[in-house]
């Protein structure tokens, strides 16, 4: 794993250590919280446990409370919440894996949701993650100490970035695109709707929660809106390296499946050195944080680095 | 229309008027908020748009705004949340409707929101609704004064009414119960929980934004429980009526679907006298409130009378 742009043996190590903390963290909220082996209807539970403890790199989380600790906020308060965002990352991918929409059958080398629980189990595994993400977000104030004000921000920020002025956008114009040729503007709404939109939410609400002032809070939206657009890229990158490279894969490849890639619009050369330019875009805007950003900047650089 | 519990010709009259006004009220707030016909990308506005606008009978927000009245909250006040509610209930009824949920190609004699938009976007648009909701509750404390700990407690109910504790729990079970033998206790869980959870909530919020104290949040939860059975026993038989009237109704019914439904388990007359006990319970649990509760009964009594 390179981390290129911070470049410090030592801080490679710390790297790791920080970011494996932050996952465990994660992990222990969620598996406290999705742990009720004697409610009813039990199904539900399984569904949504599955999606939930598939495997996810937990980036959105991270990044929440990575920039909470960047502006100096208390990372058990974020947690709730950063955990409530990875719930609705995971019904985003529940509810795009079923036949109506990617109709994928693998994900992470495991059965989507609806292979093995049934798609109309797997709608309800989404939505009742959904829902629960909220419940997450209500439960933060109690023992968080989360003041009311700010529930209220965060919820209007994620109900935001999910719904049809973001996530759900991004979807709907992904799923009419398919099999088509579409134009630079659609390429970009789809990636900066669909990923960006949650990724960028992220940032922003580790900042909302630590009381970031009117300019931090537009330079880290910023850098949240330059870094969603990049993960998009790289998977898209991944997606033609993997496809190029002939090798059999569990899962179907964006390409085959018709879907607007960068690669396929731009070609490989210039897909790359559009991360190069975002992840420069990344350093501007948090240089004006200095070395306490670094271990976003090496978020940053880890998810660009994925393609290497 | 008999509104037997009350018996007063003025007061039918003045019912009439009072859910009219109260009707109209939705449905502007509703047309407002749901009308960016410029905006990107159109395709989910007009699926959103579809079912919101669909002939529902608004119900729900009646008895959101209702139970403010009664504790003498402001209307105005509480409409966007009230609203919120419908939308949350839409959103069910398009997901419902599903192929893999319960199959069905129309709704109050139109075709269902994927059989117009297809399957995909149906899903979508009924996620998008979920999420609006949430964005109506962030938005109701601009201009609306309501205060920010009163957010965070209706976030707290309607998340918990429509998660997997509440209404999705309810369509687990229908869906996996369907064409299978069922006992009380499972048909009660589905009634309670898909139909009653969200129709409780409407009237619980109504009393919660309104400052309820505990006491009369209590009562007022048992007249909600009750109220939702009821509507959900009473919708079993006209499905039973339908079903002996031979006639050849657009849509399935659910007895023909294998669902289990109170008069299939209990008869026509058992399931009769129910709906009197249960409209009897409402009346109990309002007497308290004296005369000020006369429209909420009268809208339970509209409700027992659906089957007259």
């Amino acid at each position: 794993m390179t981390i290129g742009i911070i470049g410090s043996d030592f801080l490679n190590m710390d790297m790791k250590k920080f970011l494996t903390t932050k996952v465990r963290l994660v992990n222990q909220y969620l598996q406290k919280n999705l742990s009720s082996p004697n409610n009813y209807p039990p199904e539900i539970y399984h569904a949504m446990r599955y999606s939930v403890f598939a495997g996810g790199k937990r980036i959105r989380p991270i990044l929440t409370l990575t920039t909470a600790e960047l502006l100096n906020g208390n990372i058990n308060r974020v947690l709730p919440i950063a955990c409530a965002i990875e719930l609705i990352h995971t019904y985003s991918l529940i509810h795009d894996d079923l036949p109506c929409m990617d109709n994928d059958d693998f994900r992470r080398g495991k059965l989507t949701n609806h292979k093995k629980f049934g798609e109309a189990n797997a709608i309800l595994a989404g939505n009742a993650l959904l829902m629960l993400a909220f419940e997450f977000i209500s439960k933060s104030k109690k023992g968080y100490k989360i003041n009311e004000l700010i529930i209220s921000k965060i919820l209007s920020e994620l109900a935001h970035a999910s719904g049809f002025a973001g996530m759900v956008g991004g979807q709907v114009v992904d799923v009419k695109s398919e099999n088509k040729k579409v134009n630079k503007e659609t390429i970009n709404y789809i990636h900066t709707h669909k990923t960006g939109a949650l990724i960028c939410s992220s940032v922003r609400i580790g900042a909302i929660i630590s009381g970031a002032s009117s300019t931090l809070l537009i330079r880290l939206t910023k850098f949240g809106n330059t870094l969603g657009l990049m993960f998009q890229v790289t998977d898209d990158i991944l997606d033609e390296l993997d496809n190029r490279s002939q090798l059999k894969k569990v899962g179907k490849r964006d390409r085959e499946r018709g879907k607007a890639t960068y690669p396929s619009m731009f070609g490989l050369k210039k897909s790359r050195g559009k991360v190069t330019k975002l992840l420069s875009d990344c350093n501007k805007y948090l240089k004006p944080f200095g070395k306490k950003a670094e271990p976003l900047l090496a978020i940053a650089s880890l998810v660009a680095n994925r393609i290497d």
